[in-house]
This record gives structure tokens, C-alpha cells and sequence, in this order.
């Protein structure tokens, strides 16, 4: 904590959401939303969300659990017409509404961005998609691993000569996810300088554009579609770069500096090689990567994951241990750092969950909690904001209403 | 163009960076800055940033054109007490201040974020790094292949039984960089209540955590590592879920809903798939992945990408070809958004270079430029900010201070 404490503001300290987001892209901003004090409200269905109904199996629950904590939890059937009339008189009430709706979803209803803000030109109204909302491909259906496979991700997966690889991580969801918190954050900046909302469009595969620049580069040095470069470097343009095998496990190693490899040589024993022409700078070393990686292999294969990295380490060559997901959430650091929690979730059981990564020296977010049950805020939130009795709330979800 | 034309303010108009970024994730924030609307500002070292150095043959310069465009371009030493003092006079007239140096390189010039919030207490100082800046790992060196192999990335790409894999897009850095960006919109919101700046702390580390939440679920239904997955769903409860052989290449398909399997099944012509115990639900499917993945092979393999896609598609079924990098920068769905712009970059050459993904309904981005020569608005910005002479400016290139 600093000097700056007096302040200690969340940074969206005020702010009120309704998150009609659902699986992890739009359910992902509303919870970066809600953990930088946003009051977010999660808006499901009469029957919950996806995720919430395909886990039966309370281990499968971690992405729910890890996504609509933090959030209070309403229904609402936005296919009915008075539930639309609702949405209606509650965005009257909020600052944000965000939804990743397949587009041409809130327009069938006739509540999208364009009438709601006529509603209330506060509001700011976020959509989150896989192609976005305009465009010849805009009405394909996307999921993570479809954007993956259109934006060039699965292309540049792989190994040169086999099959190409989806990427492991849901990296299109969460590139769109937080994208779209950002054009959020933007809008609210704005709007205090203007006093008009906005309607924002974020779409996945324009996310994720951005994380393919090595493998552009790539394409445009030979003037047509690189091969897939495994654990090399994408424009094959930096040695070393590559995953290594160690005695007991694998190791990143890469050499982005001349100086990395100078270190990394002594390092190995082998100060001569900065000398010798086969690898005496990048340019060398790049067209000469085999015999490159040979030398590398030959001394980590020796070693245990854990001597390479400590070496690599007090060398000043960058390097990372090949860890597991166990390693990762019981990694201390990430635990000290509060980016992962050890929440209970019931039934005397606990995870790790996750914390948002923005962080601001004067004031920490809140700790992460885990989901409301299916709308358990529908008498508090429609008393609050429309004054509904609990009695005209039953009434509503008697008749399918919320 | 919507009603909302009256309001045309870029949102983060009037904004003024400093983006002392380098390689990817500082970079990536800088440009969704100057995207946005702000008026940002690259301060390199008198030499350049090492992507500006280490190209040398132009069509290698793609991440550093591609990442540097609509931003001003400055000299400044750091290593020199001059140059230090000139940064503390420059941060009296910017709202934000961008880095992404190792942990420490900013404390050892005087110039961290405490030192320059005391001289400009408005001040949005926002630090990117590998790891963070506290934390026992903080002092790690970070490149998006090493924070890949600590965060798990690694571990979850790639197949059962064969050795890791990275995953081809720098989706370390990307996250990194836009998670940065989020934040000091966030705090741009919550200057403008409270006029108050803010210190930034955001790991690339911490922002690819929430994209591994499939492959956490799948631990924690383990109880121990899961198996990598290929290109199988993480968790395995997914199926169909693959990416398929076809006559002349791969689709990626998905089906998370169980009308996607039936429509799918009546795509096929095998209808009474959707009747078979074998494949009837979600459950069935997924303990029986390979005879599913079989009869999906069987019907894709006969046909072209574009045909299976096509039936896809007309069957509400997700679905996406995997199109190569060559398909993707030529998209006229990408180019039709404006994501990518066919910019001249010098030579009669041109390249496709990508915007902003954050689209707002009322104003476009800014159109897309290649960037500056190192030093090139020296005279411009010293000139304007501290009221230096061009012969001053001279002066100090001439000493080593820019």
C-alpha cells in the first residue's frame, strides 16, 4: 500500500453491469468487471446458463465457479415479452450491459444495443462474438476452439509435416473477453468526459489478430505459408528457442540477445562456441538450428529440469521450467500474489480460484467467492431496482417470466 | 454510423502516453492506446528497441511495424542522469506512463512508479512484466515462450504420449498487453472521479491463468495431471469435439449442445445416430470419443473443407475450416471490418496490418500507419513538452542523453 491509499477507490467503484454473458468469453469480462468493484449482475435464463446446467458433477463445475463468482444472480426470459419489457425499465438502472450472444439475438427480441440506448443513452451496451456483429461472416457460429481454427491459430499449431493443433488454452475466449472489458473501461471514460454511452463490438477472431504477428512475419519473409515450426521460434529467426528435454522433464530456453547466448555458453561449459562461426551470432545459429539445438540437448539432457533452470537463472538466460497445472495452481508465487485463491466451494471441498491480473498499488480486489445459486438475487435486485414484492417476483417465475 | 455521431470523441481522446514498451506486450498496449484515441508516444533508447534493431531485412519487421504504427517516436538515454531528469519533466505533462522492462529496471533509475506518481500525482504509471513486480518469481526473466512453459500453457498443447508443445501465438504477450491496456482505462475512469492517478502492476503470467480453466476443470476431476488432449475438449466431456480430416484439409467441429449432434447426424444422412445408445447423449459420446470421432471422419473425409463446412453451417452445426495464415491476412471478412488494412509500408511494397478490436458504433478507429523513424518527433515533442530548442534537442543526441 502506498501514499495513494486515501484514494482507495476500486476502479469501478459504482459502476452497475448486467452480464447476460455466457460460457467463458462474456461471463470472463464480467468477472474482470466485478472484480474491479463493479456491482455486476448476472442475468440467466429461467433454466441458468449453459455451464451452469451441463455440470452435474460438481468437479466439472470449475469453469462456472471460476467465471460468476463475485456476481449477483437474476433470471430473466428475454424471450417472453414482458421479460424483454423488463430488461427495458432495468436498463434505465445500470451503467453496462454486456452479452455474447450469437448476433441478431437481442435484435429478434427487439432489445439490442441500438433500442436500449435509446432507452437510456448512458447506457453502454457491450456485445462480445466470434466474428463480430457485422461482416459477411458475422452469423457463423463460433466457439472457442471454431475461432481457433478460422483465425490461423490451429495452423501455426503443431509440427511441421503432421496434423495441425488446436492450442490448449480457450486463448480466443479470453483474448475476446478481455478485449471487450476494455472497450467497456474506454466507454465509462468516455462517458464521463461526453455523458453518452456507446455500443460496443468485440468480436474473438479480431482478438486474437494481434497474438499471430511472429507467424505473419513468418509468412511474409517467404512470401507464402510458413510450415508449423513446433517449439521453434515462428519466423525460425531466433536459436536458441526451443522446449528441451532435461533428465526429468522438458525446459524453455530461448536466446533473443547475442549476450544470452554468450551466458548461456559459459554456462554450459562450453565458453568457446561464441566463438565458433557455426554459431557466432543469430544469423548463424538460425540457419544452423539443428546442430544448435544438438548442442543445448546435449547438456540439459543431463541435468534435471530443476539444475537447467537454476543455471539458466543465475546466467541471466531466460528459461522456464515445462511446469504442470499441478505445479501451477500450488505455485506459491501466484498464491502470493493472490491470483489464486483456495476458496471453499461447499461440502467441506475447495479450489483454486482465479483473481483478476489488473492490479493497482493503492487497493486490492476483492476476494474472489463463489456463484449464487440461480436467482437467488431475483426478490433483491427487482425489488431494488424495479420495486417488485417478493409476491409479484413468484409470480413472475410462476409464469415463466424469470 | 448511429445516432450517436454527435458524440464522435475517440474514447480516449486527450489522453497523452508515454509507451516505453518493448517487443510485444508493452507494445500492444501502446498501439490499442493510440487506437483508441490517445495520443501516445514511443520513447526508446538512442540505439531503438531491440525489434527495431534485430530486423535488418524489412520483411522480418512485421511485429515492429505492425505494433508500433500511430504512435509518435522519441529518443531518450535512461541509463543517463540527464535523460532520467528529462523523463521526470515529461511525466508532468502525459496521463500515463507505459513499461514493460525486467522488475526493478525503473527502481534502479530513480524513475519507478512511486518516484513519478510524487512528481505527478495524476499520473497512471502501468508496469507489464513476465511475473509481476512482487512475488518470489518476480525477478524471472520473461519471454511469451518461457511464461507459456511456467503458466501450463505447454503442458495442456500437444497429444498424449509425445512431448510438449507451445502454443504458435504469442497469446502470453497479447493477454499481457491487453489485460495493461485494461487497467489503465480502469484507472483513467477512476481518475476522472477522484483525480487521482495510479500504479499498474499487470503479469503476463496472471493474464493467461483464466484461459486454462478447461484444463483446470479436467484436473480437478482427475484429482491428478490430466493427459494432454490434442485436439480433443480439455476436460474430455465434449463430443463431438475434434478437429477432422477432409478430402483436401482439416475443420474443426463442435458439438456442446445436443441439437448440434442431432442436426449433425441428420447432416450426415445417419439420423438414427441420434436413436443409438452409443451416441444418444453427451455422456455416451464422450466415454465413447473414439467411435464418435470415427463416424464424424468417416462422413468429413469424402468431402472437401468447404463442402463439410458449408453443411455445417446450413445444419446450425459449429463448425470453421482451419484456414492458413494466407486465407486469414486475406480475409474479406477481416478486411471488410477493417481489422486488417493493406498499408504501403515503403518500396511500392504494402503489408495487411491490424487495428484495434475494440469497435464502438459511433467513431471508427484512426487508420492504420507504419511507424516512425527512431527520434523522428524529437524536436516535435521535446519542443512542445519542454519548450526545447531544436538546437538543444542537437545538444543532447549529440551527448548520448536522446
Amino acid at each position: 500500500m502506498s501514499d495513494f491509499a486515501a484514494t482507495n477507490l476500486q476502479p469501478l467503484d459504482g459502476v452497475t453491469v448486467l452480464d447476460l454473458g455466457q460460457v467463458f468469453n462474456g461471463p470472463y469480462c464480467g468477472y474482470l468487471l466485478a472484480m474491479a468493484g463493479a456491482r455486476v449482475i448476472k442475468v440467466e435464463s429461467p433454466s441458468g446458463e449453459m455451464l451452469r446446467k451441463a455440470n452435474t458433477v460438481s468437479n466439472e463445475d470449475y469453469p462456472f465457479i471460476a467465471f460468476n463468482g463475485n456476481k449477483e444472480a437474476i433470471t430473466l426470459n428475454l424471450k417472453s415479452s414482458k421479460g424483454q419489457s423488463l430488461l427495458r425499465q432495468l436498463v434505465q438502472k445500470v451503467d453496462v450491459l454486456v452479452e455474447n450472444f450469437k448476433p441478431g439475438t437481442m435484435q429478434k427480441f427487439g432489445i439490442d444495443g441500438r433500442e436500449l440506448t435509446e432507452i437510456n443513452p448512458q447506457l453502454i451496451y457491450a456485445a462480445g462474438s466470434g466474428y463480430g456483429q457485422h461482416g459477411p461472416n458475422a452469423h457463423y457460429l463460433a466457439m472457442d476452439v471454431t475461432v481457433q481454427a478460422m483465425s490461423g491459430v490451429v495452423a501455426i499449431t503443431g509440427r511441421d509435416g503432421e496434423a495441425p493443433l488446436k492450442s490448449g488454452p480457450a486463448l480466443c475466449d479470453a483474448l475476446g473477453g478481455v478485449h471487450l472489458y476494455g472497450a467497456i473501461t474506454s466507454a465509462l471514460f468516455r462517458r464521463e468526459r461526453t455523458g453518452r454511452g456507446a455500443i460496443i463490438d468485440v468480436a474473438m477472431q479480431d482478438s486474437v489478430i494481434a497474438s499471430l504477428c511472429s507467424a505473419i512475419s513468418a509468412y511474409y519473409q517467404l512470401g507464402s505459408n510458413p510450415p508449423r515450426t513446433g517449439n521453434h521460434h515462428q519466423a525460425r529467426k531466433v536459436s536458441p528457442y526451443n522446449i528441451y528435454s532435461t533428465r526429468d522433464g522438458f525446459v524453455a530456453i530461448i536466446c533473443h540477445r547475442e549476450n544470452h547466448w554468450r551466458r548461456l555458453a559459459v554456462a554450459m561449459g562450453r565458453p568457446e562456441l561464441s566463438e565458433d562461426q557455426s554459431f557466432s551470432d543469430m544469423h548463424a545459429r538460425s540457419g544452423n538450428m539443428d546442430q544448435t539445438d544438438a548442442v543445448v540437448s546435449q547438456w540439459t539432457q543431463l541435468r534435471t529440469t530443476q539444475d537447467v533452470f537454476e543455471t539458466c537463472q543465475r546466467a541471466e538466460v531466460p528459461c522456464a521450467p515445462v511446469r504442470t497445472l499441478e505445479d501451477v495452481i500450488h505455485d506459491p508465487h501466484l498464491i502470493d500474489r493472490g491470483m489464486l485463491q483456495n476458496v471453499p466451494i461447499g461440502d467441506d471441498r475447495s479450489m483454486m480460484l482465479f483473481t483478476t491480473p489488473l492490479r493497482f498499488d493503492d487497493v486490492s480486489p476483492p476476494s474472489v467467492t463463489v456463484p449464487k445459486e440461480l436467482g437467488e438475487d431475483n426478490v433483491g435486485v427487482y425489488g431494488e431496482f424495479l420495486g417488485l414484492t417478493e409476491t409479484q417476483v413468484e409470480d413472475l417465475k410462476a409464469s415463466g417470466v424469470l
